[in-house]
């Protein structure tokens, strides 16, 4: 929607779109805005809402394999409620993200929103990455894998009593940092995104971005005990959002080494399907039918 | 209010605060937020906004000194009214000035905000700085500066009826980059800031920052003709903010050679008064008694 100079300076090596950016000299940097209201609301406090706002960021860089340097800060409340009481909150889980990731705050800007706004806060994050990882470099034949367990922050935003595994993870994502750091070292993705918006918006966003067309079966989607007696555990692992876990995708053959990688960094990982030749992405149970590749429940205006 | 973690890390060379920060190889970043109904009204077109957006933090990165690089934008909208016809007029005036001041649009993020609330711009910008310049280095006995005139956007912003000149300067703010960016070469410049909050705020950030005591002489401040007809030009010069000028210091006996650089860059450039031991600002006429230092008239919550 927003007009690019035409010609791509020799400094920014790549340009990628909604995610991060990676600038000469390996710095990856991303922006993120969390709006009261379509992003947050009442199941999270303030202190959740501070170390989400580092968190959700980490996440992009943890993707790229960039190690987390900076963050500027961009704040914007309302007069009511008063708003030291919830900066203070903010700030107490903002810190505690910042020290959990390694992000140093270097400068920001507050101001005012007129009364009875929305509360923005709006962190740009930046980090080195030294072997940047990409989503648009996977390969027909290549194994797609996911980090973590599904769902479960989806459950926690979505379901009227999710379990308390449920609304942890929702205020309080854990990017496998670490892991995203050896994996990229490694040299053995091919490709790699954060699993912000769901299964079902971001593994097409990496099979168009790739030019291939990944094929995933239900089945092996990694789900936590917590969601087994949901009526559909399947709609929230591949639409409920807001996982923060990695996808990525390696050569065929690398999985026991990717296997141990993920057990060194106490990180589940678990490969859901692989990519071939053709376009988007397609979900079929082994030697059944492909069944319709579910709505993405996010746009860009929030939640559908 | 916000905490930082202990130790100033090695690749942080200055942490500007609110302003410009200072990172490694040079690199100038700063963040910066406009709230309609805070900082934009009905006197600014959606393409105002967009030229504004920019050039509101190329002021930053000028006065450290920096050419911009990049800017990485964060837009949140309403859905009503609708928002392609704002987004498409914006981005006209974002391009614009992104073209001007040599910026290029690598990334951002576009999100909803619930219907009623106010749009949300915040761009995060970047330069590259060789010379970076600080308000925190400025001396006793240097001579302060101020570029082009003062209280003509703020005219546009309070006046009931503005002259035009007024009106575009709110519009399309100028700041003065390339004499901006031969200062920090030339080495002739102790301290610099930009105006953005007027120079009854911005003067005593410096001062401060300094350590120095500012005495400035009111008769000296630069006026447009266009305001010479209103009621109060010296609240507007002191006050009317968003001058999007440069505030810098010098050793005394530079002057000429200042006078000449502006010239060059076809820049007015106005001594106002000097830095003397001290702590703040003073505002005293030649041979006459101090006069109260004025109020700011914007905090960080928005005019007062």
């Amino acid at each position: 929607m927003l007009e690019r100079r035409a010609a791509r300076p020799s400094w920014l090596h790549h340009d990628a779109g909604d995610d991060c950016a990676v600038i000469e000299g390996g710095e990856v940097v991303t922006v993120d805005t969390l709006v009261e209201g379509v992003h947050f609301g009442a199941r999270l406090s303030a202190a959740d809402v501070g170390f989400k706002a580092v968190a959700a960021s980490v996440s992009d860089l943890a993707s790229s394999g960039a190690r987390p340097r900076w963050m500027l800060l961009a704040l914007s409340l309302p007069p009511d409620p008063p708003v030291l009481p919830w900066v203070r909150a903010f700030a107490r889980g903002l810190a505690e993200a910042c020290t959990q990731f390694g992000v140093y705050l270097i400068g920001g800007d507050v101001t005012g929103v007129p009364a009875g706004g929305p509360r923005f806060v709006c962190p740009t994050l930046a980090g080195i990455a030294t072997s940047p990882m990409l989503r648009s470099t996977a390969r027909p034949g290549d194994v797609v894998w996911v980090t973590g367990q599904l769902g479960l922050a989806g459950a926690g935003w979505s379901l009227d009593e999710p379990p308390p595994e449920a609304l942890a993870r929702l205020r309080r994502p854990q990017p496998p940092l670490s892991f995203a750091l050896a994996l990229a070292a490694s040299g053995l993705a091919t490709a790699a995104m954060d699993l912000s918006d769901g299964l079902a918006a971001d593994l097409p966003r990496l099979a168009w971005a790739s030019g291939v067309q990944a094929v995933i079966d239900p089945a092996r989607l990694p789900l936590s005990d917590a969601l087994a007696g949901c009526p559909d555990p399947l709609a929230l692992q591949l639409s409920g959002g807001e996982d923060y876990e990695l996808l990525f995708t390696s050569p065929p053959g690398a999985e026991p080494e990717l296997a141990q990688l993920a057990l060194e960094h106490g990180v589940q990982a678990t490969p859901i399907g692989a990519l071939r030749p053709g376009r988007g992405a397609i979900l079929i149970h082994e030697g059944g039918e492909p069944l319709p590749w579910p709505e993405p429940a996010f746009d860009h205006f929030g939640r559908a």
